[in-house]
Order: C-alpha cells, then structure tokens, then sequence
C-alpha cells in the first residue's frame, strides 16, 4: 500500500482514481478545482480530499495528475499551490493529461531539480475503459522509475507500456489520435456513401469488417453511426485539443499530416454544428448535414 | 458438380478457377486473352481451355468472368465473342469484376434478356486470399439465383453475402475501398509522425493496435510500412481503378467522399513515385520522399 495523490477528478480521473483506492488498496487523497466534486468522490470512496494540490502530494509517494491541458497542468504542478511544492524527495509525479511532449520534459525536468521523479502517462481507452480500469497507458520518463510506478498504474490498466524518455508517453498517445482521426474519416465516408447508394449498413459492416476495412472503430462505432447516434463517447472538443498538440508538434518535428490536418477542420465544422460534445464519429454527421 | 465457365485468369482469376476444380469437383473450361496463361492452367488443373468466352460459355451451368474493368467485361460479356452469345438458358453468369454498379445492372438485364441470370460478386482478400481460397465475396442480384449459386461461389470463398439487387454487390465493394483510403492514409500519417519523433514503432504499434486506433490495416501491414517494403499486395494502379469507379459512383448519388478524393490524389503521385505496384500501404512512401 502507497500513499497516492490524485489531482483531478473529471470523467477519466474519478473512476481512475478509484481503482487506485478500491483496487490498488492505496490510502489515496484527492483534489479537484470544484471541491465538490472531491467531496462526493470522498464519500464514495473514503480517502481525503485536500485545499490544494500541493496539501494533497505532501507525504504521498506517487502523485498522479488528469487534467484538462498544457496550462491546466502547470498551474497543477509548478503553480504556486501545485504539487510539486508539496512533494517529498523521491516521489513520482505521473500525469495522465494529454499533453503536449514540451511540458512532459519540462515537467520532468522541474521534478528532477526537486529530487523527485516524473513519468508522463497519457490513456486511451476512454470514460468506458477508465471506469472498468481497463486503460491502455502510454509512458515516457526513466526506465528504474516506470518499473517502481508500474504495479500502482496496473490498478485502473490493462496494457502499460514505457515507449521511451520523457514526453514519448505523449508522442505515443499522438500516433494513436492521428490514425483515429483518419480512421474514423475513411468510416464515415464508407458509411455515408452506402446509405446514398441504398445498401442495408448492417449487412454492408457485417461482411466486410473481418477484411481490410475492418477496424475497431468499424466494429464499435457503425451501429451508433448509422442511428446518428453521439451523445456518449470521446468528445470531439476534447479530439481537437488533442489534434491541436498532434499538429503544433508535426511543425516541430516536420512530419506531413494532409489528413489529419483536414480531419481537425472537419472536426471545427462538427462544433458548428452543435457537436461540441458529441463522440468523435460525429464526422458522419457532417457528411450528413 | 456442375459445368463451369471460367473467363480471366489475372492474379485473382488464376486460382481461383483452380480452388472451382480443385476443391468444388467441377468441370472447369477457361479462357484467358493471353492464351499462354490457359495452357499453363490447364496443364496444372487439367479440365480445357477455349479459344473465345462464347465457346468457354457453351454447355456451362455457371459462367464467372474476373477481368480488368468495366471495358475488359463488355468485351467479354457482350461482345460479339462474349460468353453471352455462348450460354445456354437458366445458366448463371458471375462477375468477380471489381467494376461500377452500372455495368453490373446492364449485365443483369442484358443476361434475362437471353433466358440467362446474373449476380455481380467482387471480392475482397487480395492475392493470398484467392490463393488460399478465403475470399470475401459481396453479391447482387435476386435472391433465388443467388441462393443456387453460393455453393459453387464457396469454393474459394469464406464468406459470401447478397448485399441486394444487381449492382448491390459492388457497391459494397465500394464501401469496403472508401473505408480503407482514409484507414491507410491515417495510419501512413501516425507512422510517418511517430518516425518523426524518434518514436520505436514496432513497440507503439503493440500498446496501440489493441484499442481504438487498431485496425485489420495495421496489424497487418505496420512491419512492412515500417521497413519501407512494398513489392506485394494489392497495388495501387489497382486501387486507383476502384476509388475512379467508387468516385462517379459518388457523383452520380450525391455522397460526399473528401478524404477518398484527396487520398486518390495522393496514389496518382505515388503512380509518379514508380509505385504503380507497390502495395496501398505505399501512402507512407509519399508522406517520406
């Protein structure tokens, strides 16, 4: 058992959080921007909630972060009431934001000057994979320090994986939103050309999603896609944030996305459109309007 | 067993004629435009060769053509040798054609008129699916020519579905094609970016394809993009064909496809690259030159 501090309880951090209380058995104290929030996951879980973020990593051994953005997570971390001024030597801070792979190594670097550890730890799997623990965690940072934090991670994950030095967590997680973004495009045009051309969708996903179009998205989108169903899933406010980081580092690192690049304009129409919080196969909608 | 009629043995037609003999025990005659390639099928499977589709045709149950495109199937069909001018009444007559919709209605009316059916039945699985006798197979046509002709069809076929009337079948291909333009150029797009950031691929690739950016596409072509091989597979002239027919078909029903349009643009310089035959998962090639 590990003294843990949680900092940010959204959609994913909440249940994230839990699994590191019910599961992992730790003693876990947590803070949210609106405190009741915090409360209600207190009662829920037991556990502490604290004032501040830097209140709740004092004495923790493993401080995990999920919060919105690059400046979201600063002001969590080297703000003035951010963790790192609580933190002990020798404690891990873990973010599991996705971010950008810049504040990774910066975030790395400030844990360093304090004695302290960093691994960045973005996910995938969404609100359904946080909530039965069974993310997919994508880590960047020391080799020693992931393989003393894994076993603490595995309470909410079911693949973990250190791609590298600090920020490749983060790169990892981009690869990942740039053959989605693609992906889902491809499906939606796939899905809108056979409704105008008059074919029954189902029977169309049926035989040919064990084939070379198949695709998760395919086999877990299409049924919802053809109702035009999107009130539930990964929001497509939160997919152009995180095709925001996607495209500023491809400038960095001049790697050429057309479609990718096309796909986040398409997702800027879906917000138009009212699609601000809708799944991210929401793109079908806009082929539809 | 019945009598067959076998007319184009391509890559696709070759053994699949064979898997007829072979496997389903029937009496196989062949054409091929290049008379070489029926002798040397002939030589391997036994059964005979003729010297026009219309005399292929003659005494024939079920007649199967798999040839180019649209042009390459009237000839054969219709034309003044065509294996319409050769067949009996009730027989059937099945294309393994990728070709458009329109063609496909015109077979079918063109084939009633003439006390004959048609069912259109492109296939999905590429080469090795052919060879090992596992395609895909997407049909049109009425239900009852359909239902005589699916244990025939089985003999080089895993799945085989009637998608609706004449044409219904490629239109589903089409389906299946738009849903891998934008797949590949995604995933071409992640792969490309992850080199950019010094990622290793091999290990992004084993955390990612499990969730939700995974796909039949990934799995199986990662090494290879990875390693820049792209001498197999299914070759982009080829891919061009489909998306030119998928695209007037779009014109013609009103789908909007920007990401099929703009990835058919990206093949078309792959063509100029030297990489008519390269495989489609050569997107990755273009993105790097």
């Amino acid at each position: 058992m590990a003294k843990i501090a949680f900092i940010g309880l959204g959609v994913m951090g909440y249940p994230m959080a839990g699994h590191l209380k019910a599961k992992g058995g730790h003693d876990v104290t947590v803070y949210n921007r609106t405190a009741a929030k915090a409360e209600s996951w207190v009662k829920q879980h037991g556990g502490r909630s604290a004032a501040t973020p830097a209140d709740a990593a004092r004495d923790a051994d493993f401080v995990f972060t999920c919060v919105g953005n690059d400046d979201d997570l600063r002001s969590v971390t080297i703000g003035p009431d951010g963790v790192l001024a609580g933190m002990k030597a020798g404690a891990v801070l873990i973010d599991n934001t996705t971010a950008s792979a810049e504040v990774a190594r910066e975030l790395y670097e400030a844990a360093k000057a304090r004695g302290c550890d960093f691994i960045d730890a973005p996910v995938s799997g969404g609100q359904a994979g946080a909530e039965n623990g069974v993310l997919t965690v994508m880590c960047g940072g020391d080799e020693a320090v992931f393989e003393r934090t894994r076993p603490v991670i595995d309470a909410y994950a079911r693949m973990v994986g250190l791609m590298g030095p600090a920020g490749a967590g983060q790169l990892t997680k981009m690869v990942n939103q740039i053959c989605i973004a693609g992906l889902v495009q491809g499906l939606a045009e796939g899905i809108h050309f056979g409704k105008k051309a008059g074919l029954d969708i189902e029977k169309v996903i049926e035989v040919i999603s064990k084939g070379a179009a198949g695709s998760w998205q395919m086999e877990n989108r299409y049924k919802t896609m053809n109702q035009g169903k999107y009130d539930f899933g990964f929001a497509v406010d939160w997919m152009r944030k995180d095709l925001d980081i996607v495209l500023s580092e491809a400038r960095r690192n001049g790697a050429a996305l057309p479609v990718t690049a096309l796909v986040d304009q398409f997702y800027g129409e879906v917000q138009k459109l009212g699609g601000k919080r809708w799944d991210t196969s929401s793109l079908l909608a806009r082929l539809e309007k």
